[in-house]
């Protein structure tokens, strides 16, 4: 058998929240198959088959993690159908998860391939719980040294999924939310790289719907408490916030919310 | 001083909650006197003091966990009482915890004995917190390769629980709920080993109060969202389930409530 | 490189919840620069940015903990301020966190620096995510065996908080609920040492706002359910409980509430 020091630490990303023993057991697999392997919490709070949420959470991750890092993303609405199942080797970081978007981001730079093997699952599979059954032992195997190729064939057709971009409209720009943190703070499609210049200047004007501003801030203690701000936060994304306060739910503003830069 | 690598993971079963530093703190003490020792949390949002749900979940999670395994169960709406605690090596998997019914399934298969010993808890011992003080300590000892028999003398007569089984009645079956996820779903005492071949055949509906029908399927996909099923879950048991809906909440079901499967 | 297995396990106390990946990407970094060094979880469920109700649980979690254990703690309203940031060795444990009051306890005991080294830190830092770009880092450089001095120079006046201690009046004692559990049990500053004797000999009566009477027992066995009692708790100070209830909502009583030994 293969050293299980090569790899890992596997990295665990699933909508099954903690309540339960579903993360439990998965680990407890894990543990069976690849004793050395250490394990991360990415999250286990997706918001239930979310995996827009889900993708998001992981693009914004991989770059902290060290090489060999194998990612192990549970978000599955179609358990028990025909949907594939991926391996990913981004030559670095690996990912193991249902074919569905989830895993959109790292298709292009790497490997693919479908999980099919029968000797690196479980003995007993059942119709609901493939993240125990299929996924964890998949990610386990690899861990230990399993190659790609003997978890099953090229997967040539993967799912994809669009990203959204912010578009010109005249002289602004349309952005929407992208994600929400649990602390309510607005996470956009407005990347640092890109329009950290452009909202700097003073030019534009951060702005949702029905005209409402959110005054652009270095930092969050920079404006009074309970005070809207748009900030270039830790995702290196333009985030709305209210400081020690809950934008989303203060404004009913969520995922899929427009967010303008209007020209002054 | 006995080597840490010989058993372990310690894996952890509590009602503590995570928002406090009571499992934090367990883990230290763990770690101070086991080093090498891995820890997985099994679940530590068990409904305060509902040893029924607690022994379920342990019980569905053993067979994933590797031999040498140590689960440290504290539930102890005793704790600070007379009640005893136990320490049993079932030949392979060990376990920790009070004597309240929780260890039930493993009390015939294995080795009880009773934690007395004052050199393996912590100096001070508190009142209400033994899962820190004398539980954890036991673990980690155990997991350093202290014998059973050092923690206490053999236990005879622990304290019992009765298991939930499905009852002939005429032609049908009377089951129960026995454990709700954290999702709605309600898991039954209905059995994949017994039952599958019962509900497959199509001859019996599955009904709970007031003839509800939860239809079988083979997977939550199978049917609309937010639709009724039965399916043979994770657990391998009977399931009932709205597909993305919460059965629990919207039919008013809980532990306890009857499950029929009724002969067509 | 020095050697990972030289200090840790690194322990980590924050209010970021789980829910986003902000935990999990802080293990990453953590992970990437100190492979070797385990990660115990104290809490992530501080109520954000209450300084004074994680200092409490950090205060009284040290003494479990294992010498070499680095606690890196990020409670830090004034995240992205010119609020300095503090390393701390107190002889066998290591603090790191923003230097806001939340480390009090151990600058006296301890050799106190501020992190100022570029080279201890991510290369991209962003304003509101030091947690994961400065203080992550440090933390885990420490636990390579990185010197405090090489983080930055010494602290000479760090920002110090107020404890609060019980205080005489009259006959009688004037305390205060200093932390609540997620049970809702109120914890007071009446600790164990001193005030275990003066409450055992029944000659006081506990009290809070109201005359409200909270008889003192060895456990909450002692009283029926539902019933409010007063016990030398986990953490060796007196707390307030309602035997299987949620003392703080029956009574309306949270942090600062006060609590009095009154003479009978």
């Amino acid at each position: 058998m293969a050293d299980a020091e090569t790899k890992g630490p596997i990295c665990l990303l699933t909508d099954f929240g903690i309540e339960d023993n579903y993360v439990g057991v998965m680990k407890g697999v894990i543990q069976s198959i690849a004793p050395g392997c250490a394990m991360i919490d990415l999250s286990h709070h997706i918001p239930p088959q979310d995996i827009r949420s889900a993708a998001f959470l992981l693009d914004h991750s991989v770059d902290y993690f060290a090489q060999g890092t194998i990612f192990l993303c549970v978000i599955d609405p179609g358990v028990g159908t025909h949907r594939r199942k991926l391996a990913i080797d981004c030559g670095g970081h690996y990912f193991i998860g249902p074919d569905n978007g989830l895993l959109n981001s790292f298709l292009d730079a790497g490997r693919v391939h479908q999980i099919e093997s029968d000797r690196h699952r479980l003995p007993q599979v059942s119709n609901t719980f493939h993240g125990r059954d299929i996924f964890a032992p998949a990610a386990a195997h690899l861990c230990c040294g399993v190659p790609l190729a003997d978890l099953g064939p090229k997967c040539q057709d993967p799912i994809r999924m669009e990203s959204s971009e912010p578009a010109r409209e005249g002289e602004d720009w349309l952005g929407e939310v992208v994600y929400v943190d649990r602390f309510g703070n607005l996470v956009t499609n407005f990347d640092s790289d890109r329009f950290l210049g452009v909202v700097e200047t003073g030019d534009f004007r951060v702005q949702t719907k029905g005209g409402v501003e959110w005054p652009f801030a270095r930092t969050y203690a920079e404006v009074p408490n309970e005070n809207r701000c748009s900030v270039m936060g830790g995702f290196f994304r333009l985030e709305l916030s209210i400081n020690c306060g809950n934008a989303s739910n203060r404004l009913g503003l969520s995922t899929g919310s427009q967010v303008c830069l209007v020209k002054s």
